[in-house]
């Protein structure tokens, strides 16, 4: 069986399970006051160039953005974000859950236009409406697509226009930077947010995600918050001892680039062949518009999304590569979807 | 100054406050539990024809509806409601305050389309989204239309089908049900819905809202949430004096013909004027085109709510009338409508 | 039937009717922002000497406290109550259905100690503990106890050494600065806190309570939070005409005076007749030790409150008396614990 | 350095982390569905005797707890423990943030008794007040002290009297389940429970607590109420792969008994010394009165949580051992201990 369902359908690159393995009978403090923590931390701020910057080494992703949005929010304010974001419909109402409306603008590629910003704030403007205060945005989204610098400039001058904070969620924030389309570096998203998180769960590791806060005004109170929130791991060091391999000699890009050359090589192979895509990518998700009776025999042999139809005849397909997917995947992928497009097209 | 600003710009009507005099000094139990409430609940269940409904009678509406949905919802589920209803946009987050989402549907006259019910739940499919849970309707709406028989048919057929329960905000139910648009009757409303909520402070009385449960699965520990989220008063009997008022003789319904009598007398005089409507209003709120220039002069003769631009050249101006507004007060606004006409057109 | 059950027992003084009727066809735009709440804000601010407090009318008790301390603390604080205070037990959990703990301190007279506000905040150390913020007091307590100058500013101080804010629930305020015992002025309980409420429902209104909040820190986006909450009042000229009456010519202290003093002359004959009282009380709150059978055949003839067993042949009763109370209904009931007393014992 | 400070100093026991190696590269869907979760459900099912259950494995005990109570809680329900519960004071009022009341009765051993249990019941008696529903244990206790057969009959009595479900916190229940005191089977555990979970964390796993579910009232859309509190792990299959090692031939109860083993050596040589105990302990950990002058010395060879002044002379130390403690380093501390007593008694 082929495995194109996610970028998590693995354990840990076998370099992060030695590092672990390594340092297992140490004996730490708890609760991400380790050395390893520490060292952690330090690697991704000088990496990031923010000596200020507050880190902390949280689980996984939903509960990353509810930490770090009920942090960010006054009970009475909201976020702005558009209605494909992972806040808005995956993550079963967490934001909510904590009080806050997210308000949603209509999407096609998960990519926030500046304008949209300026439409939720001017549609929202007395106290019988909630206050936008934080905006929300995916790098690389939630589609695989991606912010050029020009366009998170432009939407970094917009927040301080209106008095906004801005917030990236880089649950795939390596395979946004290591793609060929990118223009951003690692740097300039520190340079550019309020705060962001840097994805490891999608990218390699066991479990874990680097919270990243840049504004001093957010840099409140947050192990209280991720205490309260559940986020706060007994055995903190294992967030430390995998984030400093990631961040020890770039590892962390280097297994994006891997992800994103597995899917580019897809996706050259699946145009190739005459399908259609659904929408661009630049990363590693594939969205394919897959014929009915191929895909009825294709997911007898390989693991994907078949997230809904697409027409009547079609639905639409979710292929997905990762750190671990080996070229030879790829490769009898493309063989199928070759031999499926000659028998059923 | 003229006042077509809202339908709570006045106190109550004189019969009403004559019964607040009247019963002054009687001596009653606190909370709810006193013999007006009691005798005025009867009342209500006897006029709706559901002497197994559980009412309770409440301060305003953000707060009924905000009990309504929070004692119906639990944790991860969600309401359904378009993105003009009352609790989408007008309440500053409440029900995201008590952790619930709002699945806002796009809509231009404020009316769920059944569609829109079958839209929201195939879009949420599993554990990673809300649960969609209840429907949430208005009438009249935020517009000024009104829900036929046929349609509230549709949309409890949808709800069954769905496993929905729907509740219906009826701040100005009394306007709905005395318009000459409309073809339903309160017992009807009772019969077709869940719960639904009838408004008296848009309706002549101080204040006051009537949370009415038909469905027995909702008939929970209400008054535990109405303590809890602020909603019982002290002297419940000031909401009982009044709506005894208002359900004796149907003076609740006597009311709203007179306020929606004075806004047919205002839009006919409006169209027959030259001027354009937003959108169509079955009720007592009128939204019009208004050119700026007029807009610049009738705002210092007349109180009314400027919405927002219509284009470049206009407002969008919304003239409300109610219980108290007199006939000559809508001539005189037509007639300085007509004098404006004259001379900026 | 006598009615010593509570202080909210009647509607409004006469006068306060009196004013509603006669502004009751003024038009006014809605929510609190017309100009009775407006004049009554000002006499209000005037009347406890601080130009720069903003004040808030609110219709309720329970959502006043739920308001002002879901505005005050950010989601990882709690407040300090003893656990008799209203919020502790007497709100159904409102403050924690806000998300924020009640760190609760033993009482046997609803005052709180300044060396409790010590221990609550030495027992909670790091962030794996709620961060103690407000400190919350009654004046008059839930017992009819109060607090003394030197008392109060003990507390205050304790705050300030501690970083806390202290909120006072001034439901009952008026009988707390009319009593014999008091040594307090509303000026110094306003130069004290950093934020309170002048209890209205229980004094004379037909409801309403005045949240004024004197630390600039306190001062941000009350009105959302009100709106979210459910206490914005759409005729909100209703509160401001009632506490124009209650802030004219102190008539608000006038009524209080006339509820401590029925109290004194229902305490001073409830002793002299050999009754034990249950707790002392400075205002309007009596809690007496009454015999099995003398309840048996009271209760039959007056209302009051029967808290609970005290022993295995008394009952706690609690009689309230309020602006409304006949002094004759005062003597009535003295004269049937005399006889009842002479019967039964 | 010695290490005594607490159960989860080190990763996880070398056989955990070899079958993480051993099944790293395996493909899995993500969230907990996998083979290795569904394995190690069953294993724990039959292990506990209950077919039936619904279990979920869940990564912290914070998060367990928090998503236990906020799903078997409506809003206006409460939760009764003892003070010194975990969710009362170590969890940064987590209960409270998801709205609910904790009803907190004193103790000095961490038991509560079952009279309190109709204490708190009966102190809340209307809608005024909170509705206790669930009663939450721990099994050890916070202090080291754990439930006996007759002691947990008797709180399921009062459960079933009083309406309320009972749920206990096992994060040390291996510990509890193994001592010498002890006379209780996870199989009893697991039928005089409505739910209860089984703590991974502080026995020997790298994180993972298992939430077992009995009373089918409260088997409703966890998974929902999981993914919204930020619980479900991606690679869920890490907790599976985990539990099925504990749960084959009760690896989970044999880590324990070294713990417990370490532990009573430790405890019968600090007695023997002439140390007094803080508290009894049947379990893992040892509160100790240790005189402040030996505390300064001793606090640097050893790590140990110093938790409080005792009294001006002493401090309150707890030592901790775990499946990890090499029986050497009880020797070494109890050498030390030794020494110091002779040079500073």
């Amino acid at each position: 069986m082929l495995y194109f369902m996610n970028d998590y359908s693995e354990g840990a690159h076998p370099k992060i399970l030695e590092a672990l393995v390594a340092t297992n009978m140490e004996q730490h403090v708890g609760y991400g006051l380790d050395a390893h923590c520490e060292n952690a931390i330090d690697l991704i701020k000088k990496r990031i160039g923010q000596p200020d910057a507050e880190v902390h080494l949280l689980v996984a992703g939903t509960q990353t953005n509810t930490i770090a949005l009920c942090s960010f929010l006054r009970p009475y304010e909201a976020v702005i974000s558009t209605e494909l974001g992972h806040i808005s419909v995956h993550e079963t109402g967490a934001i909510e859950a904590t009080g806050h409306k997210i308000i949603e603008m209509p999407s096609k590629d998960g990519l926030l236009k500046p304008e949209q910003i300026d439409k939720a704030c001017d549609s929202h403007v007395d106290e019988h409406m909630v206050l936008p205060r934080v905006v929300y945005i995916s790098n690389a989204t939630e589609t695989g697509s991606i912010y050029t610098k020009a366009h998170l400039e432009a939407i970094r001058k917009k927040c301080d226009q209106r008095g906004l904070y801005l917030y990236l969620d880089g649950a795939r924030l390596a395979n946004a930077l290591t793609c060929d389309d990118n223009d951003l570096t690692i740097e300039e998203i520190a340079a550019l947010t309020d705060a962001f998180y840097i994805g490891g769960t999608k990218n390699g590791i066991l479990f874990g995600e680097a919270l990243v806060i840049l504004n001093p005004e957010l840099k409140s109170h947050l192990r209280y918050t991720i205490k309260q929130r559940g986020g706060m791991l007994a055995k903190g060091r294992l967030l430390g001892v995998q984030f400093e391999e990631l961040f020890r000699d770039d590892f962390f890009f280097e297994l994006s680039k891997h992800t994103n050359e597995m899917s580019k090589l897809l996706r050259s192979g699946i145009k190739a062949l005459g399908y259609d895509l659904v929408t661009e990518s630049s990363t590693n998700l594939t969205f394919v518009v897959l014929p009915n009776p191929i895909h009825a025999v294709l997911s007898k042999e390989c693991y994907y999304e078949a997230e809904k139809p697409f027409d009547e005849n079609n639905i639409e397909a979710r292929f997905v590569t990762s750190w671990a997917t080996p070229k030879e995947d790829v490769e009898k992928l493309l063989k199928l979807l070759a031999n499926y497009k000659k028998i059923y097209a």
